[in-house]
């Protein structure tokens, strides 16, 4: 019997890194959780245990520091290719660098009246998300948000499903929808206003969430892509992962009182799952993007 | 040898309700997770394994859906008084009814620039607390917040130590100062106007953090204490714990860079941790209260 | 109106120490997470940022580091003992230190039929934990378990409570009793056989819960505690918190199928909560030492 | 511009079923957290909200435990099998359903020197997992465990790598290695001894692990699918994701002490990440199965 080494990568995962730009006492500042995947010509190491071609986990940290010293403070995005191409350019031996951003994003202080130049509040759990690959020949941009959750009271329903031996669940026209978002969109180009991109596509995903009737959670998640790629043409694609997370009418006729659509019962697990992509007529693929 | 029961107490923990109260199409909802925890003359189930005083914690979490059915919505403080004086009054063996309740606050969707009337996104991680205590002669509120996380990129200094043999930390007359906020504070009332006070506790809490000059998270815990209890006089005493969120100035000379606490490094574990109370003069010892 | 500083402590939480004790090749592993918290002089800085009496909490980690090197290697109460006692000594400002330990266990490797001189693995996510409190006169030792999750499939009932308007659960002589154990006994001496004690009181959990036919969580807790405190008399007192982790029985009749008591559904949240303390008879107080 | 629908699925996640099979006083427990995915002719919600071909995540859930009553108890990958080919048999807009299980084992409490026949204690964090893919025209089986967490004090090297102006580690003959084992296999068959395979894949990345002497993880990783691959001829490929849990020397010599690998500080993040496959030479390729 032969075995042989298939796909690989590794890297330095979760750099945890805050950065402060400061224009006298006006300080702003950038926090990031940044991990390095890099796949390339590492067979030495796995067989052999020859490092001669291992860049370091600790050199990527490193490098992670020092470009966030050299770098004028940008979005996530410009960030990620800086550091993914340069990973590229000094090691022969990678193939492909990915560099993954979690962005914290963080408000001023309000204090007196006025915006403070030097102390923040975190902005809540909602988290940017960029993914950049690179290779020698090309170059790819994910970018997108987690931890966005939305619900309404209205405007959404369930029903017209096949029944079977283990249907329980009753039709409804009018439940609780309640999700967190993971929402990850495909860029056509490296070289785009990613700032206003990533606020555009993040408004058209809420307000598409709240104005579009639901008759099913995959007709919002369709609806949100549509409405992602239509408003801004420099997206190729977006995929979602979306909970369905759970309000249970409680059933209050026990305690002698009605219950129409007022009080829910929030569940943590089982919880439905749904995925799905949204794609641009004659888009590329480039699954090497994910 | 002869053991005994000490000190007890049980009920429901954790009950997610979601509150909705409509006025035609416009809705609006309340987020709440209740707990429950009963101390009374439980010794019979202990000792014999006889429950007939013991009310279940099923029968705990029906009351909380119930009682949001039936209550007008309120501040938490409200319900959870409501609740705990239901407690205490429908049960002859619960000496002492308390109801700790974690609020996780929503905002309205804005969809083609308006608020919408039925369609909300999660308003970050901070969580409004309370937690109310009722026994037959007296009863307690305490609220407060968890996870309000702040920074501030100047004004923080931390010199002038004690060093002994395992002092290796520099001196610093300017570093990055973090941390997430639990501020519980007591009220000296059970009738107040809950939303204002916790609005106002809050902005002081916030505002002097970002505008007191920090010589120790020591120093900034009373000032926020201080300024609380100076501008509510609604408010008893307050704690607070607070960890030091380290963010490590990051050496870049091995790179041929300085870092003049531009670059931060911000660690998970080990981080500091202050508690400290600040009281008013005067005001009637309460550890039942907490 | 005047206010003045309360309560208050400090210290480095979770420092993450693993320490190696090598004979040759056959080493042992101790892997604890250390957290410190002071009481004492310290409203200077409080008040007025003066730091003078302030032992930073960075010194307390080098601490940390320093005795897990020159200490023989030994029980985690052993350790906290040493430690406290050394913070007290060493710093004036210092009333009451307060150590406490959560150690990881870890299990040796069998590998070809024997034990791994140097391999370990994780021994689950059972931790053994201890508090330990030192003032200039008196100490205290409390230690325990946590995650400790046991669960029953039958000797478990739960009937006989008291039904009113919110009652809907139905009464059981059959179910099954699942929670996940936090123990902590607090000891009357601080020089005694650590190991042995602690391995003795969780036999005696662990074994109660087992085989004490249960009519509610209550008297398993009760019967849990007095076995300890029968069996290990250097034990003064204990406390337990421990959450009903409720397994319901799946309605299975839509489907056509009988469930008795086999297909359970395991629940997150809520969880019932309880929380007691089993005392021996003439153990003095000691609330100083949690 | 015209948009579609790319690839999707959905399910319901995380159903948590606990299993008791009773022969007279003598029970056994099964405790499986399942989750199911659909990929299919799904089409008809996406776009207009017709659920006509959608199973309810709630019918999926329903199946889960009415299988878990008429399914005699085995391995979690026979009761993935049974369902995922259930659910693409009766529905026939199911084009492929795959089936996830993470399992939890616990042990028989030991009493009175004996094993308890219906009481029972977790055994740790560490997780069987399957997953199962079905279409109409194929089945793959994908098994694996999650939370094996290791440790070696000897035996672990790392040198030789690249150096460049980013690189600060130093180069070391003598190192702990820990890492959190996270492997999953594929299997050639679906009809196999399951608990048997799955216990003496477990056994070589454990043995290997402790026994081979490592220059870096990934030959560690390589190794590791070796030894499974050439021990299990019923495996066609492994795949690991290994972090790298960073356990540094800590520098004692500002107090006076040596540090000869004795003494580390056990860090959370940045950690690194090592991800590969081991492959039998001659396997099908078969990316559908994970």
């Amino acid at each position: 019997m032969t075995v042989r080494l298939g796909d690989n990568q590794y890297g330095k995962a979760e750099t945890h890194v805050v950065r402060v730009t400061k224009k006298g006492d006006l300080h702003d500042i950038k926090d990031m959780t940044v991990s390095v995947m890099l796949a390339g010509d590492f067979a030495d190491t796995h067989l052999e245990g020859d490092n001669s071609k291992v860049v370091p986990t600790d050199s990527q940290k490193n490098a992670v520091f020092a470009l966030a010293k050299e770098s004028p403070i940008g979005e996530i995005e410009y960030f990620a290719l800086r550091l993914a191409r340069q990973l590229v350019r000094d090691h022969a031996s990678v193939r492909r660098a990915r560099v993954s951003i979690a962005e914290q994003p963080w408000t001023r202080i309000t204090a007196g009246g006025n915006p403070h130049p030097h102390a923040f509040e975190r902005a809540g759990s909602e988290q940017r998300l960029t993914t950049v690959t690179c290779t020698r020949d090309a170059e790819w941009v994910v970018s997108g948000v987690t931890e966005l959750t939305l619900l309404k009271t209205k405007g959404s329903e369930f029903w017209g499903y096949p029944k079977d031996r283990f249907t329980t669940l009753p039709e409804t026209h009018d439940r609780v929808l309640a999700t967190a978002v993971e929402a990850r969109w495909r860029y056509r180009s490296a070289d785009l206003d990613w700032s206003a991109s990533r606020a555009e596509a993040r408004r058209q995903i809420v307000e598409t969430f709240a104005t579009k009737h639901s008759l099913s959670l995959q007709q919002t998640l369709f609806a949100m892509g549509e409405a992602v790629l239509e408003a801004r043409p420099e997206i190729a694609e977006i995929r979602f992962a979306m909970p369905n997370k759970h309000h249970f009418v409680v059933d209050l006729q026990p305690f002698g009182l009605e219950n129409d659509n007022e009080v829910f019962y929030a569940s943590d697990r089982p919880y439905g799952l749904i995925e799905g992509t949204v794609t641009r007529d004659g888009a590329e693929p480039a699954d090497q993007a994910w």
